[in-house]
């Protein structure tokens, strides 16, 4: 069965899918009777405990099963940043070796180490350099080096190769960590198709709670645990397990990949042709990334002259079509830093991020909406 | 008006309210707009985004009001376990003094940073030995020192002389943690009731969502931020805030402080009787802790010659009584720590834990259940 992802029941048209989701009744539901009925600490001896524990436990065997790893290598978190600070912490390195388009949470928290940090240029459409990042490593090859990259950027939706990354990586002897955030559930990959050894997935982007997420650890691998007390987690993760969000969690996988699976190549022709048509109309729209390795549910677009924060204020403010010029988490910093790496013009793009939860109309009506706010921002921005 | 706790719809008597509570019903629907209809990150600029950062920072300021300190120097964590991680990690410093009684979240996190650690022993009725604290602390009053004492106990309730604490420590210049994660909301007290520098608070234990708590930070007192990333929390935690688990926070700390006004003194009639019933029944039995500084929800039982765990394993299994021998955090991991460092026997004790949800009928069932479970362990133990 398709899963039920009807229009969010909300007042405007939500088109921020990379920043926040809107979670899936579904998920709620499931989570519900472990806030009410079946409260216990699933560290706790007794019935309440256990059935705690027996949930949590199906629950990451089912998410492990929908990322190919076994469910002793999938520790739960707080949430992607805290993965992408654990796995930039997972040992002591010497050097950390990242992209110039990764997530500020991968970035501060590598600045914040004390290794040697070792930036990957990439090009116009977003990719990393894997002359480069080959040159760093092997630079560093005596060295305990950590290489960090993005499987899928926030803001474009550009996937990176992976597989190659991983393979360049392990012919060092290195450890390669992948921030999948963004990426899991949204089209059919394993860990076998990727190679990462620690991997960063989180719910918020697929539907399901806030607060919650996990880092994949292969079980070769040996990695500190990050926070200290209890020893739950098996020892890698402590503090009381949040079992309402992870039976959450595993519900928003299930569905968020299947409908993926199920209406993914609609929701990339939503994204496509909302290019297309604004490429039909105005002249020179660029969209952004690599179009032919790119998430299906993320259009960047720059629109040359615009005021991209004006047009995206007066989509919210005038017709209730939430999109941003960046990602949530650098919003007021200034601009992208994707953007900026890749030589696009910042100040005149914008980000639609879409999901299971939208429709063709949606994409019509933004496609509407962002002509009359380009237009309303014109005349505001001569006054 | 009283908040409405009313008997929590499960199948037995749960009596293990210091491990882990049920959520109050208006905590859930507090929570379920931000999950299904005002679902915007609340770093988005966009209107969905600003709904959902005001409903945080009323949030923050609700229960900063509860606390007695102002909204920003309440930062928002994943719970109690990561609070006290934070603060043991929140300067580099040399010597960290904590005491014998310490949650594993405070203790193990000290013995991961490096710094040296001193042990305070406990009398026994399990209240810190100031003197030894004093001399501690003078002995180091050259160093950068961090003193890190509960408020008050997860195992038998008892309640450290706090003020006291922070007049020794700030005598010295050096920095006090309280972890309150088991007294915040149990009975009234401010901040400036016990004058610590960081308190660890949790929602686990007043009947809020799993994996949310905070750190208060003293303004005057500088820490480093403990996760990285898009800058969150005033750049001190980062990692997309979780609304709607921050908003169900503050529901439950308005109905689970109202509800302790009210009926605190009840519950703590209901732990009294408990052990009068006991006492009265049996020989010598005894009440573990400082019955005249103690919790109104917790009882710790000691009852010559039993087998705890059995006795626990009987209630739960026979009687659908939910109880513990320790902390759930500390299960399988050996005696109480706590009970040992107080002299007592911990393989004949067991603790009760209550809340606002439980009723006098819950407390004569379990006195009635407890004597069942004691013969019927005893036959179990001479087999």
């Amino acid at each position: 069965m398709i899963p039920d992802f009807r229009k969010a029941p909300t007042a405007g048209i939500y088109l921020d899918n990379a920043a926040s989701t809107r979670m899936h009744d579904e998920v709620l539901e499931a989570m519900r009777p472990y806030y009410l009925n079946q409260y216990g600490n699933p560290s706790s001896a007794h019935s309440f405990g256990k059935q705690s524990l027996s949930a949590m436990e199906d629950a990451r065997g089912l998410i492990a099963h929908y990322l190919g790893c076994k469910s002793k290598e999938l520790y739960f978190t707080s949430g992607g940043t805290e993965s992408n600070n654990w796995a930039v912490n997972s040992r002591k390195y010497d050097v950390i070796i990242s992209s110039a388009v990764e997530h500020p949470s991968v970035t501060n928290a590598i600045k914040s180490t004390g290794a040697k940090y070792e930036e990957i240029p990439v090009d116009k459409f977003g990719m990393v350099d894997l002359v480069f990042l080959e040159d760093a490593i092997a630079r560093n090859r005596n060295k305990n080096v950590l290489v960090s990259i993005q499987h899928a950027n926030s803001e474009t939706g550009t996937i990176q190769p992976v597989a190659k990354i991983a393979e360049i990586v392990h012919k060092y002897n290195a450890v390669f960590h992948m921030d999948a955030v963004q990426s899991f559930c949204k089209f059919d990959w394993k860990i076998i198709d990727v190679k990462a050894d620690l991997i960063s997935i989180s719910a918020r982007k697929i539907h399901g709670p806030f607060g919650i997420g996990a880092l994949y650890v292969n079980s070769d691998i040996k990695v500190n645990p990050f926070i200290y007390g209890g020893g739950q987690e098996n020892g890698m993760r402590s503090g009381t397990p949040d079992v309402p969000s992870i039976v959450g969690f595993a519900k928003a996988v299930e569905l968020t990949f299947d409908a993926y699976q199920n209406r993914g190549e609609d929701i990339a022709y939503y994204c496509r042709h909302l290019w297309e048509l604004m490429n039909g109309y105005y002249e020179n729209v660029s969209r952004n990334g690599n179009v032919d390795s790119m998430l299906p549910n993320i259009v960047n677009l720059t629109v040359p002259d615009i005021d991209a924060n004006l047009v995206v204020a007066v989509l919210d403010a005038e017709y209730n079509v939430m999109c941003s010029t960046g990602s949530a988490c650098s919003t007021g910093k200034g601009p992208s830093k994707t953007l900026t790496a890749m030589g696009v013009n910042t100040k005149s793009s914008f980000r639609i991020s879409m999901s299971p939860f939208n429709t063709e109309d949606d994409m019509l009506a933004a496609y509407e909406f962002i002509g009359k706010a380009m237009e309303k921002a014109d005349k505001l921005g001569n006054v």
